[in-house]
């Protein structure tokens, strides 16, 4: 698959160094092309198939995938902004709303989500997934935490891109585990919260843990 | 510590396992004297301290913790029915306010819990806390999912019951887990909901696997 990046920090360094273990080709566009062209240098170092576009538009036409590995209201920035050149396209949401002044509530209704409000504010017809925002930067990049290969958790309403998505974890040697459609990315982000709080605690876990469904 | 248990059924006889391996005595009650007995003894035949109660008013008195083992509406109704009882105690939700015709939606408000419901439900007072709600029975008598250790993701507003609840968890072999408070019993629900779901499925993970944030 030709996976496009929008956003050139550690979360898009991890899905892309996913990406290409899994044979994928990876471009990515952000708003330094500086960073975006040390991003693709540093990624290439380990493989081919990583470069950089000039601008969102010129690389979505040809992508398969359209990763968001920016936070939340940058990526409810990018659809809004860039929603034609979306529409049709999978377009991943890997945020995490949470309010980082407390690391206690997120910042979404009750009965919403960042996904949803990503998906709301797309163009008819994007397909809106949610994948990787319990999976962070330092185990997206050794692909494990604790020994085991990391659980991405996928809601979507659109079958044949939670299967796009999916396809992307497994190949890169990660478990992916689809939970069913959209609106449950609000159980995700919720967990996803519990769990950052614990990670930001000074004795907390740490930021190389996941969650994960163990089992015998 | 001295457990008292509400219910008799495998997350009854789960929890106990754990209790009088991490040393406690425990009470059970049940509203089938003949289950309840039965209970006790194939948990006594490998430990002492396991005991009938007739009815929750004559042991709750004694007892330094409570724990609902029985399902959502069965715990909200027993705290309504015997709140001046419960009233000062640690009592233990463990519930998961499922839709079971859909495995899809939780049966309580986006914005609440069954937690937090059964708090409403109990006399002022009350230190609910939420626990052992994404560790099921099968694992509960081993203690561990996949060769590790149990989380328990613990939720209250009462710090001093919170550490009661972990210590049972601790002294069991188990890796309690404190989330915050009680509130964040909705982020567990939510989660756990999607991971029954993925347990029910044909295909699934089953009832022996448990939800862990694991770390290198």
């Amino acid at each position: 698959m030709r996976v496009f990046i929008v956003g050139t920090g550690n979360m898009a360094g991890g899905i892309a160094t996913r990406a290409l273990a899994g044979g994928h080709t990876v471009r990515l566009v952000g708003t330094d092309p500086a960073k975006a062209a040390a991003l693709a240098d540093a990624l290439g170092a380990r493989t081919d198939g990583a470069d950089v576009a000039p601008a969102v538009p010129d690389a979505v036409g040809s992508a398969d995938m359209v990763v968001l590995a920016v936070p939340f209201d940058a990526a409810r920035q990018v659809v809004a902004e860039y929603g034609d050149h979306l529409a049709g396209k999978t377009v991943v949401d890997i945020s995490n709303p949470v309010d980082f002044a407390t690391f206690d509530s997120l910042t979404v209704p009750a009965d919403s989500s960042g996904a949803q409000q990503i998906a709301a504010a797309a163009a008819p017809g994007t397909r809106v997934v949610k994948a990787f925002n319990t999976t962070f930067a330092g185990p997206l990049v050794t692909g494990e935490a604790g020994g085991l290969p990391l659980d991405v958790f996928i809601a979507g309403d659109d079958p044949a891109a939670r299967e796009q998505v999916a396809e992307l974890a497994s190949s890169g040697g990660l478990n992916p585990v689809v939970v069913g459609g959209l609106r449950h990315a609000r159980e995700l982000e919720g967990m996803q919260l519990l769990h950052m709080a614990l990670q930001n605690r000074p004795e907390g876990h740490g930021w190389m843990s996941a969650l994960k469904i163990v089992a015998s």
